[in-house]
């Protein structure tokens, strides 16, 4: 077990708890510093996750008003901890899809798949537990695994995915230590935030390694809907129902704001997730769960989605575009084949971390590598870019103005070296 | 420290957590009961905590109108952890009503008043941490202490609510054992479930004792502004702002369903409830949270409340005019200046609990006062029952089933002994 950060629980002080560490921290100055741009207009933010909710904002009055015909004072009340059933059985549709059979009563629904990281967290860990992750990985994932302490290590991965054999043997290392991991955290499809989809080949590979040792897999799944070229991958809950807790989210396929997520958890735990969510919030809104389950059996989520789809790969020909033209000679990303983000490394000396604050000078954002992975330090060369929320000026503009700062970055290196 | 439930660090089952010992617990099936009755509409359930969404329904569509029509896609996107703005500064000028001074930057949005309390748990309590309630105290904050295996204790109280002396005397001895209180949790106003509240008069006295023993008070105050007689009484907070948080929520004043609760903290703490809020689901729906504020800014609150009231005193009325009809002689409740409940104390040797599956078969349900017990123990003899969402007909026609199941209860009883 990790020290609980010097808490004496004899020596009374309510201001000296498990966040103390992290008061002045890095991350929470990384998320202020992200937000307090977007209130800036002159800066362009590449930083954030948002979709571009134009698509399906003029669907929401309508939405509230069938909402409230059809439910009336029922979604305006409190209601069960695991989610309308309306919109579990929506969202069992919705998974059909993507050839993931999964039943209303192994959903818990929450608020946004970030809560289902929190629950999972909470119900499965000590502190100091041990829970594997690609490297990078989600940020949000970090912060809800890191509030309650677990000790999170990065998997070997290459441009593939998570690389089988390598996990085995990392797997195996562990279990020689006399530990064993509460489980893989997984975003098999348009990672967030290198934009890698985990092979076809290796999916089975994956599972079948975790299963033969134990470890469950957490399956995080925000983006699948959003591929706007090459072939569908199935995700690796259609390749199995067991050991594997999945997550989804409508955030990317409505709207974030909505706060709309779920988990689909085999059945001897799924009550857990249910008492948890009691404890954490009684119930998500019953008001968001029905215009959102309103929503999908509208019949526009296909035409919506194929609009999504179109305009993503515009913004991300862009950027790329941009990539080619503005940044300096050396610079790398693959192009994802889906999904809201580019993940850019650039050459070296330069230190993305560093060149935060003259990006902000120069009228930009972006977020550092560094923030995906658990220990804060890997991941210098390498910034995450969004291409979902700017209009294409903007990231014309934006990439501009990045590719800018990184030429003078690496011109004062070299007078430096010279 | 409690022993983790069993759990063992290198004996791996990622099935057995921190909820095994509750799977099968009744804190749990107490809950499904509740919700599985109201779907059974032969039922007449006075169980629940709703309150009557037909006062507001008729203004969603609006709010949302020019919600959508003022923030545009901003209503849709993330928001930040602590709140929207705009929602915050509302926030200020609805507790500036009760003689509460806050600051809109003291606030954090959460997903109503529970969230304040889980996260209040997480942040401060270690497993066997002590915290101090009222007895009988909101089950809803049972279940979040409980999940995060705080040890709860209730102080001594009476009609008048906590008893100052005895209060300090309780603290004096815990300290004594070489134990502190992480906090004590109240409702003050109204309490739910009791409709307890406490005297203006010891307010400022259970202040400077907890003072004194550097004990943090919470304040949960979801009732006070559905007060249909007597004089307001102020909140704690608003007689000091040190060593309190508040907690306040919407669910009473607006809609359940909108899940809006917000908590104030002092400035010290205040970053670690945003730190657990983005950890635990990003931010609160911004869709919901400008909904909300454009209610609040809408001008019909001091109408709509106003109904309120008058519909919820008659409600109460008809509840004590029909307590005394239908239950048994020695059938014990004090009249509720406000809020949504009644607590009733039945005759020797009534036992609610046992008698929960006679009133459920005589077709009317209630929540047994064990529930709102740490020990789940006590409180057999009482019952809470909502008079907040049943209509009068409703009312009338529960009692007199409870009524009359109560009365079969004592006559057996009575047979046993003859």
């Amino acid at each position: 077990m990790l020290p609980h950060n010097g808490y004496m629980p004899n020596q009374f002080d309510p201001y000296r708890d498990r966040y103390a560490h992290r008061a002045a921290g890095m991350s929470r100055s990384e998320i202020r510093e992200l937000f307090a741009v977007l209130q800036r207009p002159e800066i362009i933010s590449l930083a954030g996750g948002n979709t571009d909710t134009s698509i399906v904002s003029h669907r929401v009055t309508e939405c509230v008003e069938l909402t409230l015909s059809r439910y009336g004072s029922e979604a305006l009340g409190y209601g069960i901890g695991e989610g309308h059933p309306v919109l579990r059985e929506a969202l069992t549709e919705l998974m059909a899809l993507e050839g993931i059979r999964a039943q209303a009563h192994q959903i818990v629904v929450t608020d946004g798949a970030q809560q289902g990281l929190e629950l999972l967290a909470k119900i499965f860990c000590e502190p100091g537990d041990l829970i594997l992750t690609e490297g990078p990985t989600y940020v949000g994932a970090l912060g809800a695994f890191d509030s309650f302490q677990a000790d999170v290590r990065t998997v070997p991965t290459d441009e593939h995915g998570v690389i089988p054999d390598a996990l085995a043997e990392y797997l195996d290392t562990v279990a020689a230590d006399g530990r064993r991991a509460k489980f893989l955290y997984l975003v098999p499809t348009f990672q967030n935030p290198s934009g890698t989809t985990l092979s076809a080949e290796r999916r089975p590979e994956v599972i079948s390694i975790c299963r033969a040792r134990d470890v469950l897999i957490i399956e995080d799944n925000p983006y699948a809907q959003v591929r706007f070229e090459g072939e569908p991958v199935p995700p690796l809950r259609s390749l199995t129902d067991e050991g594997i807790i999945y997550l989804g989210t409508l955030s990317k396929v409505f709207s974030p704001g909505m706060r709309v997520g779920w988990l689909v958890a085999p059945e001897t735990i799924r009550e857990r997730f249910v008492l948890a969510k009691e404890a954490a919030d009684l119930c998500s809104s019953p008001f968001t769960q029905l215009v959102a389950a309103t929503y999908l059996t509208s019949g526009h989520v296909p035409e919506d989605l194929e609009m999504t789809r179109k305009i993503y790969k515009e913004r991300r020909d862009a950027m790329l575009d941009a990539l080619d033209a503005y940044f300096p000679p050396g610079t790398t990303a693959r192009a994802p084949e889906g999904g809201l983000f580019l993940w850019a490394t650039l050459p070296k000396p330069i230190d993305t971390k560093a060149m935060r604050a003259q990006a902000l000078e120069g009228g930009a954002a972006y977020v550092s590598g560094t923030a995906f992975y658990p220990d804060k330090r890997q991941g210098r060369q390498s910034m995450r870019l969004n291409f979902s929320y700017p209009s294409l000026a903007d990231i014309e503009e934006g990439m501009r103005r990045l590719g800018r700062v990184a030429h003078q970055e690496l011109e004062f290196a070299t007078s430096l070296e010279g």
